[in-house]
């Protein structure tokens, strides 16, 4: 097994009662499946980035909780429920920035809430099949962001991405990505630039893996160079995932998101975002509410090098996320349409059709 | 010695008859002088930068050159000026961009031109004295554009750098960080941001490390961050240096510079080019006619890592700069003066004043 198509990135092993899951930190040297069975191992596969991207972080904490509350031996469901709030709790601290690990948990919880008449036993079942569904929206989900972006391109164009907003990201498709897989299966003939994504790589270690391996036609380059290829003209379009939306468009999304829709807007390229409704947070009027993770200096002074690249004791800054201001972004691609600018009135559309199931 | 600020970038070893220079690929790890005695090794260490930086390659192609001819054993002028061009010829093919290493050769050999009723060992002296001056000349130009660029900002301000413009691409002061060590002298107390500079790391191994060995204030970043410090207001200036400037302001320096003013102009921070007169290129209209240098991919998916960080075979685009579209960048700072837009016109009066001497 060496292609990334042939396994899944993230899902309930049955048999050994685990949240399966590909260790993204070994790729693309090694692939190598784990199986999580406790809270310590699955709070420690989202915070390091075992287990990353928005929409897999939400499904990886929806199978991940069940698993842990599934052998649970109360029959008291106050007892239960207290434990599942517990749980929810600590595994909510593994990442502040996507919200679809909060959005996932929530599912999890009301599914505990809305059934505390039931049994314990009957509520676990519920959990397994929430949690089952929540991965298999995700599927379709992706598919959607697909089709839809899909219509804004044409065939032979070069698209940039940025991070990995591909099916290591998620369950199958990816967000990003999703409109390149589905253009593929309909022979498109994309030209796809991938930026390297500093500092974790995931940009040279994911996408152009998950890409190549799928076949399609692959260019590395570094984060600083998306100026260069636009200028050249190899660039029609750009399409990033995101971490989390607020009300007005503010996207916040892998560090680098923001410079590339900037540097987009100055070459007229447009700039979409693909975003599932799981990733919309309608309660946050703007990206300045989006709470911006930072990490450790050390990722971008040593990690991976043979030798320290940087003078020791240098002062390091290590966002993780930015936000990219809404009016650089040229539309949103949800699973329910395109939202364009003003995004406070199309996305709102977009979550009224999301209400009547359109 | 650990300090940069100890020992000099580039100079003529007159004991040993070498071009001195410090292996700028070592830093910051370690501090290793090199004796360059031979053309070929000269070529090696402008094309492997182990030398690198406009002004620096312009001062180590003279020094160079004298170094290579001094020991020439002809009397005969004919023959001595034909062995100089094989030379000249030879050295200007180890990097095609900065325009410094062709400028400097040409002021060598105008010395040959100029000189050949001169007897051989006359016109070796006069090389020798050139080269000198040419090193001179720069240390002088860098704290002329110090001082200017230093009008531009005020006490306590951000700034912003990308790739090493420093001491360590010049002799002394560098370009982009003239102001920043003019200003340090002065009590400015600026914050430096510094971009780490794909694929080659400049900033995080060279200016982090120089600007930290001389006491300022640096924080370092990945390039892709630059948008994140400037929608948080800590950046007030961004200086770079630049490698060939078209007589349209059009400006080609490392890559990934034009993507950093891309973003300053959305975050309306001024975007300052400090290119000394010897950088600027009057005969080319625009940026589209300045040769852009390709490097090897593996530069981007496997030096310095322990593992290869990019699938096997993946196609890779490694341009080393980009060009800066003239009405990206608020001024351009010269050791005559600052010019501002529109160039065409302002950079022809720099070039008088230059030409009367001012």
């Amino acid at each position: 097994m060496n292609k990334i198509t042939e396994f899944e990135t993230v899902y309930l092993e049955e048999e050994k009662g685990a949240l399966a899951i590909v260790d993204q930190t070994k790729l693309p040297n090694k692939i190598e499946m784990l199986y999580l069975t406790t809270a310590k191992e699955i709070w420690d596969a989202i915070y390091l980035l075992k287990v990353r991207g928005a929409p897999a972080i939400g499904v990886a904490a929806a199978i991940g909780i069940y698993v842990l509350v599934k052998d649970e031996p109360t029959d008291n469901m106050d007892v239960f429920a207290e434990k599942f709030q517990e749980l929810k709790q600590y595994l909510s601290t593994s990442r502040p920035t996507a919200v679809n690990l909060f959005w996932a948990l929530d599912r999890m919880e009301n599914v505990v809430k809305e059934n505390h008449a039931h049994t314990v036993l009957e509520v676990k079942e519920l959990l397994h099949e929430e949690a089952l569904k929540i991965r298999e929206e995700d599927i379709k989900v992706c598919r959607k962001l697909g089709e839809y972006g899909l219509t804004l391109v044409k065939k032979g164009d070069g698209l940039l991405t940025h991070c990995n907003a591909g099916r290591l990201a998620a369950v199958k498709y990816g967000t990003a990505t999703a409109p390149m897989y589905i253009g593929q299966e309909q022979g498109y003939g994309f030209h796809i630039y991938v930026d390297e994504t500093r500092p974790l790589l995931q940009g040279a270690r994911l996408t152009a893996f998950e890409l190549d391996t799928a076949g399609l036609d692959v260019t590395l380059i570094c984060d600083n160079m998306s100026g260069m290829v636009m200028k050249k003209g190899l660039i029609q379009a750009v399409f990033v995932g995101c971490d989390r939306v607020a009300s007005n468009g503010d996207t916040a999304n892998k560090i680098g998101t923001s410079v590339v829709a900037a540097v987009a807007k100055h070459y007229n390229v447009p700039f979409y975002v693909c975003a599932p409704t799981s990733t919309i947070d309608m309660s946050l009027a703007s990206g300045c509410e989006i709470p911006i993770e930072e990490r450790s200096g050390e990722e971008i002074t040593e990690m991976w090098y043979e030798k320290r690249m940087a003078p020791k004791g240098v002062k390091v800054f290590n966002p993780c996320f930015d936000v990219t201001d809404h009016e650089l972004i040229t539309a949103i691609v949800t699973e329910y349409g395109i939202a364009r600018p003003p995004y406070d009135v199309s996305l709102k559309k977009i979550f009224e059709m999301k209400k009547n199931n359109l």
